[in-house]
């Protein structure tokens, strides 16, 4: 299981603190993908997609702990209940609006991911496969606090 | 970027041909997920989570090329306007359902994911970051065929 990195994330955001904590809430941040050319092929036909998820390499997030305080709780949840970055394998997963392409760049809006984070895959947002109504959605439902950003609790010490 | 499992994947799939491509297909199929019990803790208050996200190693994916003929088309697309399993990070992303934990079981429901997959995160799904509604679905909105089962076009050779 080794991942190659398929292109970088270009974003406003050089440090955890003050970054949105999900696209849903980034709305105004704008940055960019840089694919790297020889993945570009792969490109065709992404533009018609409004949305997409880009799966990145958390590159600054600390060491996973099994149990953590995420920023909308202020008590311990297990770690696999939230969307911290610091986990065994750290995979983000963001919902992005997709602007634009020009040639291997993706235009991005409502970014919500760290300058220079790896890109590891893109996939067309669609809804019938990831849109879903539930009725229970655990202790976000039941006390999420009215958080939009981070702060450095999940990032390395530099 | 290295990945550690962190369980195994079981259901009734053992080739890609006949699973469903997708969680939305794959009503009435059950399955569960081992955890590593050195990851168990990570578990807690998950149960209060309706659905769920499973990251997983397509283990069985054929090497990725940049074009493909997409399970719900007839005409070749850029990979990365595709689901398609076969990419340079094989990482699938499956939002089944979660019907409860039995300490490092969880069992699932709506599983498209083949057999002895190995399971490298969960998250816990969240309309509010991940169920959007979009005008645009690209290729899949325009001709997206009635398929709902793979066939073994994206599988390795055995």
């Amino acid at each position: 299981m080794e991942l190659k990195p398929i292109g970088r994330i270009h974003s406003p955001f050089t440090q955890a603190a003050g970054t949105p904590i999900q696209p849903r809430f980034a709305f105004g941040s704008n940055g960019h993908c840089e694919v790297f050319p020889e993945y570009a092929d792969g490109l065709r036909d992404l533009a018609g997609f409004e949305r997409i998820w880009l799966l990145f390499w958390c590159h600054r997030a600390a060491a996973a702990s099994l149990s953590v305080i995420p920023y909308r709780d202020t008590v311990e949840r297990g770690l696999f209940a939230t969307r911290a970055p610091a986990r065994p394998n750290p995979i983000g997963l963001s919902c992005v609006r997709l602007v634009g392409i020009e040639g291997n760049m993706l235009h991005i809006a409502e970014i919500d991911v760290l300058n220079e984070s790896l890109l590891l895959d893109i996939k067309p947002y669609v809804p019938e496969y990831d849109s879903y109504a539930v009725e229970r959605t655990g202790w976000i439902g039941e006390r999420g606090l009215n958080i939009a950003a981070a702060d450095g609790r999940f990032q390395q010490e530099a």
